[in-house]
């Protein structure tokens, strides 16, 4: 990595916390400058405009928590197993994280602003985020792991809404009981109406 | 009611789509002026400030919004079917609303930038249909609609943060399948785990 390309890499590290915790419109050049200690010419050096250091902010922390999410997934040999250690990670594993909350549910909030760089982010993390957990549910179905009838996008669907809407729900009433719940009831769903008999 | 009166409910009822599209922040007094057609004295003539005229338009929002959610809810007679009514009602019935999408939803977002009033306001709104929906639980449990060991506090959460999360992943998409699957999922949960056999 040359001189630049780590300075390039150490501002998106030090913005992706503002951004995902403020959002693309809350987060001011000055925030940019006090957490990376460089000037405003400093910064746009690397980057042409907040746009495309928002994008890249975006991209890393995403993969953070994708990272976060795969943790001990692969090395799992049953389908069903390993999307419930997708649920268990999602609402257990904290460490390893971009402060600041889930960068999809933030790049929504950003995008319903009518901010295009975000909106296009979040579909694209969205996206990814579905056809992850698709491909394991048709590895499973392959592999007569899963109940044959099971959509592999619409469970994709499910898992996500529920995770999604239950760390809304988290925020919202500061509490974890959501989300613990929510991890109840998929695993509940996952062995009772997925797992192949 | 009075003409001051009559002027309040107005322009509450003009600034709430702003409010509910725009969010707190993003809904500037010169949006509030060409809504209504008022001044800014005669705006603030009735509201001490923006945030009371904000959180009045978010109650006039999640109050439209739980009408259309309680649609013909009353008048079903078993507490599954009620549950399920609801469900479809969020999924399917769009006019009445407020424009701009799940007030709740709004205000969470709002909230998450910090504005203590939209999170009292997003707080107050979550318990209130989180308390609805128990209710429902609580009654078909006592009538034996409900099968034995359904915890209500847990299962309003659930169907929440399901039509929630759904509703989130819809809008990211911008397609309404998220919505139609957590429909279906919803109902097949309500009607093999929930409703006495």
């Amino acid at each position: 990595m040359s001189k630049g390309d780590e300075t390039r890499a150490r501002i998106i590290e030090q913005s992706a916390p503002l951004f995902n915790k403020q959002g693309f419109a809350g987060t001011a050049l000055s925030d940019l400058m006090e957490a990376t200690g460089l000037q405003k010419g400093g910064i746009y050096r690397h980057f042409a405009s907040k746009e495309e250091l928002a994008a890249e902010a975006f991209d890393y922390a995403w993969r953070k928590a994708i990272e976060v999410r795969a943790h001990g997934v692969d090395s799992t040999p049953n389908a069903v197993d390993r999307l419930k250690r997708m649920v268990e990670n999602f609402v257990e594993l904290r460490t390893g994280l971009v402060p600041g909350g889930c960068p999809l549910m933030n790049a929504a909030i950003d995008s319903d602003d009518g901010n295009t760089v975000m909106r296009e982010r979040a579909r694209g993390a969205l996206r990814n985020w579905q056809t992850r957990l698709a491909a394991i549910v048709k590895r499973g179905l392959k592999d007569r792991q899963i109940r044959v009838g099971i959509e592999p996008d619409q469970l994709a669907a499910l898992v996500i809404s529920q995770l999604e809407g239950a760390l809304m729900m988290s925020r919202i009433n500061q509490s974890r009981q959501p989300l613990e719940w929510a991890k109840v009831h998929l695993t509940d769903y996952l062995e009772t109406r997925v797992r192949a008999s």
